[in-house]
């Protein structure tokens, strides 16, 4: 490394997700305690670097956060400064502020910039990475459809939430001989359903990347009655979508500002099947956003410390314009402009992990 | 007590609720290991006697269910006895087919019939007592509703989901700054909302019971971001109205077969609020059956067991026609005929806990 | 009341106890919000007003801290001010320094002291209180002995986890066929044992207030195995004794600064068991501190909101001297005077819990 | 795969470990929904082999029992059969008894077994497939030690444990400025206090891979003081051992039959730390069995459904001999012959995740 790092700078992209504090820790934790860094965070992202809003980060102050979800930083879901909107002369009109943000950090002497974020944000790190700013990522994803990274932190939190929900569901629907269905996060990667489904012992899983056939649901529903288990379990994904190619609440899931809380195909499904099989009761439950926040879990307690210890050694090591990530069960490192752009990792109706639900019995009404 | 009671037989009716299995277990242990009595269980509340089709409990067939919600005899919402539906030449009738029950718990040699249930089944479980039969009443409400008991099981375990989820929206919420609705059980009877509300520092409570000013929770919201607080926490019963009166979803939910699901004036009011505040983000989670299930919290675990234990007491004491209940920390009990038709304990709004929680900063929007 | 109250100060005394944060929350808030008053906090108990050592309690210092244990005022279980140890002339003596506690309180203007803590605390608190000094008391008391008050926060939570760690051992011992003892708080009064242990399936409960007969253990277990349960699950309060008298662990316990940590009393038992039953698996686990500390339960949260809240209205209304208090499920106060050298509310070995333990097939071992 | 496998036996040996439930169940539902096998499983171990004890298995037995720790087919840590203990004419002695299993499997038409256990379960599945027993092994191991495989199950759910425990600590610790010591299982590696620590921000991890030095404690202590944290929070596996080499409690831990229970190491370390910091109170918790059993956790419910359908899968490719294991994330297997007698996985001290926890300043005392 030619040139010292004194200071870096740090901020937060996008959805909320348990671990971001734990990778804040860890990363201040490093930088201060290994090389005598000085740490600020941005406040709210992309947003906090172009007001030039931000924190000092030290020992003191990433003290008591590693088991609290959400980012002592605050994120924001919209600030691209390559396409930001800003008012001029009382008109609203989208510009390119990136200049004012690489001002705003040789002002204050930052050297790198490590951003926390997923695809959106990432994207603008690697523009800021082509000009000439020294960016490291870190990636953020709680549906783990990630293609550069094995597994990130968030993910193992938000199925645990969506088991225990399978498990209270359970208790009610076999004692009422119900069908309850839970629909859970994953527009566009079934991850979530997929791995809560088979730890909460579902019975049919829906995936975006499997649609189903209803009449393949009320058979297994049937089958089930037969062999005397008068109840059913159905995890939804909220991207899950009916085989005939009908995607039943697109229009309303694009245009929403809240596509979680409108939910859905959870809720059409149940009064799909309610016309179906009018002997039963059906009930849908949609998780929402109790599967973001809170505690985090021990799992991606530890991976977001390997992820933050990563960035900042990735600083020392002088490797700029690289995100970390985990491969197998190993850290490492892949450069942004390889990352943005990769395909979103999605479930593999033929993978292994289908497979072996499949192989308990699980139907995915394909 | 005059005749030796040899045989008693217990049913769940209603809406599952945790501790229904603790109940059950409580009456099967202390009516063998103290009375000898044998204890027959009918399945899914009054159809079961109805069908004459009922299970043997033993020590060890409620051997492992203590903490583990739903009721292993299953439930109904539906059966009531005195009014049942039955098919006749092919026509759907209403029909009282009570001797029929009756008829089948002498054939059985029955003694003494327990009822755990709420108001409904409750009253059916007081006409068979005007029948004659020896009725003992164990109440259960998870919405905390009844008049006659100071408290009742399942009631802590569905706070305790409902708090855990307020928890969990809070890092979310911060981490946004963002408005987070959690729309909670309670159609009626808003304590589920209070005390979760309380308990899950929630900053706006919203109950049936004190219909809201949507202009009250805008200015709550405002003022805590004069005083540097972006964020805020609205918990909703289901129940909850506006003060003009004009009850939102009321016939929805009137007419739905799951009204849970539906949810409705959660997400009708984030509509109405993000319309009043553009600028801020508005979220709504409708917890639903999540409430309901799972393991019986420890507090629930301890009042099921007494109540349990305390209903075999009043057969060993010859009270029929009584139902068991808690007043202040003591068991007692009282008549069904007393019990039957008083109206639901509703939140005081001037009430201890709401003066509670207003002292510290709650608004109820009233 | 005659005269404005403009500054109160508070402390916590003893032991840390789930539920302060939330006394201390719900103190400041309703002091600050209702009646305008500045709020301090005392830091380490009466050390601190010793050394006029405080902080500012702000609605921003008492955010975020209601779900947390443990007490953000620090607490000692030492310095009692009446009777206080100090250095003088390099000899360390005991001397009275209250006057200069008095002196401290003047000095900042505080009108009020609002005590947290358990019996000891208190002593001193109506000491303050006869030195003219307006004193609240708030009981504080995990083990849930105080005569003063029906139930008091930190109990709730002790016996979740005291609870959920007997769940965990039950798959063991089931699995292996083994003896599982678990030792609980609890070294004058059994409250946590009793209560755990009925919500924890135990099989057999032992108390510092009904001694054992180790015999009746055994033929507890032994009953068990004739009727196919092999294994057993046994609650022991760390201050449960054998009949005969012979107080196992007295000394050790007496004179230790750790006694949760020495146990002795689960493991000597333990190894008695294993030369009594050569043929069976006994083992024995020491619950200790995780019993303390952690999240607060929904009920302690709820439990201490409004202890604090109560605590403030009685300096509203001028009732100095007073503790405030539960008497069934209604906030009441006692007077400090009367409340101090009251005894301990033990386990009633002839009350209604015990029995309903007795009637589910627990034994006492009695 | 020339004989069709028609019968197929499964057994859990040693001790317990949230997932073989799990195992069990997703053995049953493959063997039985795709291949229409019959399945049976011996119980504690090959003592029931042995004994020819036991239960048939199907959909229903195993419905239910996903998430519950312990074994539903019980477990022996002592029965190996190729060194039993028989009595013949009154005298105990060792016998190689494994022909009478062959035997008994023989007479019962099982084709296949399946051994889940960890080292010596798995030695004497080696020792059967030599005897030309068509055996499939399933590695279990808590402490994460198997060299063979890259994770089993268990860990994961004690490690939450443990993490847990550490939250709870950490309040206590902080509001009475504690040294809280916590021990947990490990006696040769120490990958659950490595992991708990990282992830229960521990100060120090005592690993018996790195002996530790006791002034490098006490040193860190201190530090820790100078920056103002008074309080501290070490994480001792039950196998550490001081730099000096003397192992303090091998000799009660190598001859107790619970060693476990007696803790030691903890205990002694708490005493040692009180006579060099005299001014600080030391605290001791020994988490024993409690990180044994309970619920499974969502991670390892899927990894033991995974080992569960990877097990009848080879048997379903005629792999006899062969261990199902894990390499990075898939599944995959390896000779029990290769298997057997390979050092256990120790934690490396120039590992990734040492080196991650002492850049964010965790102590190791070395």
């Amino acid at each position: 490394m030619t040139q010292k790092i004194k200071k870096i700078a740090l901020l937060t992209g996008g959805g909320d997700c348990p671990g971001l504090n734990a990778v804040i820790r860890a990363i201040t934790k490093t930088a201060i305690v290994n090389y005598g860094m000085e740490v600020i965070g941005y406040k709210f992202g992309y947003r906090g670097l172009y007001n030039n809003d931000y924190v000092s980060l030290t020992l003191d102050s990433v003290s008591g956060i590693l088991h609290r979800g959400g980012t002592i930083l605050y994120s924001s879901n919209k600030d691209n400064l390559f396409d930001y909107q800003v008012e001029e002369n009382g008109v609203k009109i989208k510009k390119n502020v990136s200049d004012i943000a690489v001002e705003n950090m040789k002002k204050e002497g930052v050297d790198v910039l490590i951003v926390i974020g997923g695809d959106g944000t990432l994207t603008s790190a690697r523009d800021f990475a082509r000009m000439g700013v020294k960016v490291i990522g870190v990636p953020k994803t709680i549906d783990n459809d990630l293609a550069s990274t094995d597994v990130t932190f968030g993910f193992n939190t938000a199925i645990d939430v969506a088991t225990e929900a399978l498990d209270r569901l359970h208790t009610t629907a076999e004692s009422h001989h119900r069908i309850m269905l839970c629909e859970v996060m994953g527009r566009n990667a079934g991850w979530i359903a997929l791995e809560s489904g088979i730890a909460g012992a579902a019975n049919v899983i829906l995936l975006p990347e499997i649609p189903y056939d209803i009449n393949k649901i009320v058979k297994k529903i049937k089958d089930r009655e037969d062999n005397g288990r008068e109840f059913s379990i159905i995890v939804v994904s909220e991207g899950a979508k009916p085989k005939n190619g009908e995607v039943v609440v697109s229009k309303i899931v694009a245009d929403s500002p809240d596509p979680i809380r409108l939910g859905g195909i959870g809720n059409k499904l149940a009064d799909d099947l309610e016309k179906l099989m009018p002997e039963k009761e059906v009930r849908c439950t949609v998780l929402g956003h109790i599967q973001r926040g809170g505690n985090t879990s021990t799992f991606d307690r530890i991976l977001s410390t390997r992820y933050g210890v990563g960035a900042v050694e990735l600083i020392n090591e002088g490797k700029f314009g690289q995100m970390v990530c985990l491969k197998g069960n190993e850290l490492s490192s892949d450069s942004l402009e390889n990352v943005i752009g990769q395909k979103s990792k999605l479930v593999d109706p033929e993978g292994e992990l289908v497979k072996i639900a499949k192989k308990i019995g699980i139907s995915f009404a394909d």
